[in-house]
């Protein structure tokens, strides 16, 4: 797991942090959110909130002191104990692209399917840049609705054994997902006393929580797994045309799920999620990889440290490209460097990411493994001590030679720089006859090859056993059937 | 002329700077810089300095005292005012690629000729990032060698009216090169009260400067140009494998050179260079756009800022890719986005580069003038004040609408968001319909539009008949004949 120990890079003043915070005090003082569910309602009003039709206004106070009972770091319990992670801190852990509709291979963009999404999971596993597959890498367009959140949580507990996400599409998803872990980690008070599934919920910005996400929040709160609340804000679309404003919005957003689960379960650990990013105003369509968006996550890294919560970045990755070219390339590199810049803590959608989020690439997932190793390794303290200013090697070569054969580099060679996996340094004429292979071509050997190194993590069989009868049990119950091996 | 007023990223501590000095200190004393020059060995002589057979030890001090003749910022005038730069504090100016010996446009990789570096400083005068072109965009191979020098002169200032660099190859190089800025700027005294070229000096490292160079060097001192006094680095190569070593080895060389500038006409304004990379130990060949350079580009920074000089950064956007690929991209992103975190004043190498700067690219040059753009956008502070927070625009969408038709977003949709020049957003179907082009096709488009709108700036004509003189008698003189119109 990595530790970012490199300095944060905050642009946003105290006055203007104050600013922000008088902005997002009086947004949800005056406007208030709508929860769209009567459970989330009595549990406002019975902390004395002011709730109007399905409409909460807040003191601002109180939602601080909600967000205060989340602890500012926690652990969470992987089935391979080498894959637990810390979450908050200087801690980033990093998860692949989530929700996309189509993959792409190669030249084929097509329908994603329950096959491709164990791909992923299978990549997932093998790319040690990676902490956890979250959950729905691409969708598994061929498995049947009301039983595909079962088909998903098997291929990520069978094929990984890395933390997973719970499928937060509804209440019944939720709440079967929470009954898997329980099965895989041995009961109800294992997953309670440490989280083994992040349970994602996005608002559905602007200051409205569907009834859909908010009861699979209540579901994943009551069991105290690792609730990350994202704000989804395409300024232009969801948010105001200024970053302050989404800055604003997004707190109150975060603030008043938090509360919530909270309110369910005190001391439930949460996480401030953010996903901001611009539209572009011509065409209406969600821009990624821009100023607008690094911006916003500088900003909010420093708004997430003010509140004392853990913070997920959207992005990642990210990029509003239809193929891994230069434009993938530099979108989700300002992107995923900005998450290093800003200190996020979870860190998603950070392979595979593009066309907005409408497509998981192979080969983009093996090139975005490659930058997210990079970076890894670019924000690493530089060690700077005697040994490291190489007197030695200079009374060695002297003025005017080469360091190729000194000592120093002899001892060093194969550990003192990055080695990129996909990148190439070959010259014109070797790169030429080995077939003029760019970064997408090179990719798509890449991800091959860490796919034919797979191997299934070892699982207790019982374990095995109970949670195949679970989801066959449960598919037949909603009139599907599942084939789970 | 961008001013970069975010804050810096600064990587070293104190105690690591310390060490930094400490190490500079030893080098230069013990092992000292060699000289290929009878009268810089002279200069170094009458100054007090060790001088033992070419090389020379020094008193850090000696060199400290010297550096701070320089002036820690100043002006250099263009020909065309608008285009006056200020070198130093906060002001951030971009040069295209430099050197090049080849040409890739689109599918065709080829000897560089003098149309295309003539079509280079077109683009450059053209595209609003680039503050001057530089000098060599690429090598005009189809050029007599010894009147060379002339022939890019011609074309630099016949061109382009921003700020240009003398070619620093020779003596006569350099000595023709101010002569013909003295044509175009009024005379000697009016360019020595403000500098009108560049010069920069590449050092031989490690530490040793050849006889080429410092004749260059001592001719654009003199006459108060501004030199770049830069040490090559490639880490493994030029220099130790270590980043503390490498930042070590570069001061002690900006160091000795600077000193001399000073030598010989105290207050000559100079530039700290630097271009700080590694290189693959596999295959020998250099690397570009990793963590090791992004590094040394963070810590140069703070070097240059401790020194009190302005500081060029080698890169710019720097890549090893063959192709305008994914790779290009983000090793391209990388380094750029590293020399405005750190600080950069001088930012050479800022579009086109390709092949670890074997080739110019005419797509690259579009796309890397795309991400300078947006880089320029994204290092603007963010304001933050009431008025950004768009309350209003709350009221009027509430809960769960959408911002496109808020009149917050109407009164700012065309300015609100940066707007790429060459990078798509269009949804799958339109971009098939659209031919499917990546981004390096799109930028093919890009620079053949930007060169259609080129036009070429006035020139007095008596002062364009005095070069068109010179050149052509100069030529004459080393057996050449050129033409220029």
């Amino acid at each position: 797991m990595f530790r970012n120990e490199m300095p944060r890079f905050e642009i946003l003043s105290e006055g203007a942090l104050e600013t922000v915070e008088r902005g997002w005090r009086r947004l949800v003082s005056e406007i208030g959110i709508q929860f769209d569910h009567p459970r989330a309602l009595d549990l406002f009003r019975a902390a004395g909130c002011e709730v109007e039709d399905a409409r909460v206004r807040f003191d601002p106070d109180f939602l601080l002191e909600q967000a205060a009972k989340a602890p500012r770091e926690f652990d969470m319990r992987a089935r391979n104990p080498e894959f637990d992670l810390h979450i908050g801190g200087d801690s980033m852990i990093f998860a692949p692209t989530q929700g996309p509709p189509f993959v792409r291979m190669g030249g084929v963009r097509r329908d994603a399917t329950l096959a491709d999404l164990q791909r992923f999971i299978m990549l997932t596993q093998t790319f040690p840049e990676l902490d956890t597959p979250g959950g729905g890498i691409c969708e598994p367009n061929d498995t049947a609705l009301d039983s595909r959140h079962l088909a998903m949580n098997m291929s990520l507990i069978l094929l990984c054994d890395k933390v997973f996400e719970g499928v937060p599409m509804s209440q019944v998803a939720a709440a079967d997902s929470v009954r898997m872990g329980e099965i895989v980690f041995g009961g109800r008070d294992a997953i309670e006393q440490r989280p083994v599934m992040f349970a994602n919920v996005n608002v559905n910005s602007p200051l409205r929580y569907d009834v859909r996400m908010l009861e699979a929040m209540l579901e994943f709160s009551v069991a105290n797994q690792a609730v990350i609340v994202t704000p989804f804000l395409l300024m232009g679309a969801m948010a105001p045309v200024s970053v302050p404003a989404a800055l604003v919005q997004q707190t109150v957003e975060v603030l008043a799920g938090v509360a919530l689960a909270q309110l369910v379960r005190p001391g439930t650990p949460c996480v401030m999620g953010s996903f901001l990013s611009s539209t572009d105003m011509q065409s209406g369509s969600p821009a990624f990889g821009g100023p607008e968006s690094a911006v916003g996550l500088y900003a909010s890294g420093q708004v997430a440290r003010r509140l004392g919560l853990p913070w997920r970045s959207g992005g990642g990755t990210l990029t509003a490209s239809q193929s891994v070219d230069y434009q993938a390339g530099y979108e989700s590199f300002n992107t995923l460097i900005a998450a290093f810049l800003a200190g996020t803590n979870v860190c998603w959608q950070s392979a595979g990411w593009l066309e907005g989020g409408l497509v998981t690439s192979f080969e983009k997932f093996a090139a975005d493994c490659e930058i997210l190793d990079l970076l890894q390794r670019q924000f690493a303290p530089l060690e700077v001590d005697e040994a490291s200013l190489a007197f030695d090697a200079h009374v060695e070569v002297g003025q005017g030679g080469h360091f190729f054969g000194a000592q120093h580099t002899l001892e060093r060679f194969r550990e003192c720089f990055w080695r990129p996996t996909v990148a190439s340094t070959e010259n014109f004429e070797r790169w030429k006859k080995n077939g003029s292979l760019d970064h997408a071509a090179r990719a798509s050997r890449r991800w091959r090859e860490l796919l034919e190194q797979y191997e299934r993590p070892p699982l207790d069989e019982a374990v095995e056993e109970e949670l195949v009868e679970f989801v066959e049990r449960r598919a037949a119950e909603v009139g599907d059937t599942i084939s789970v091996r």
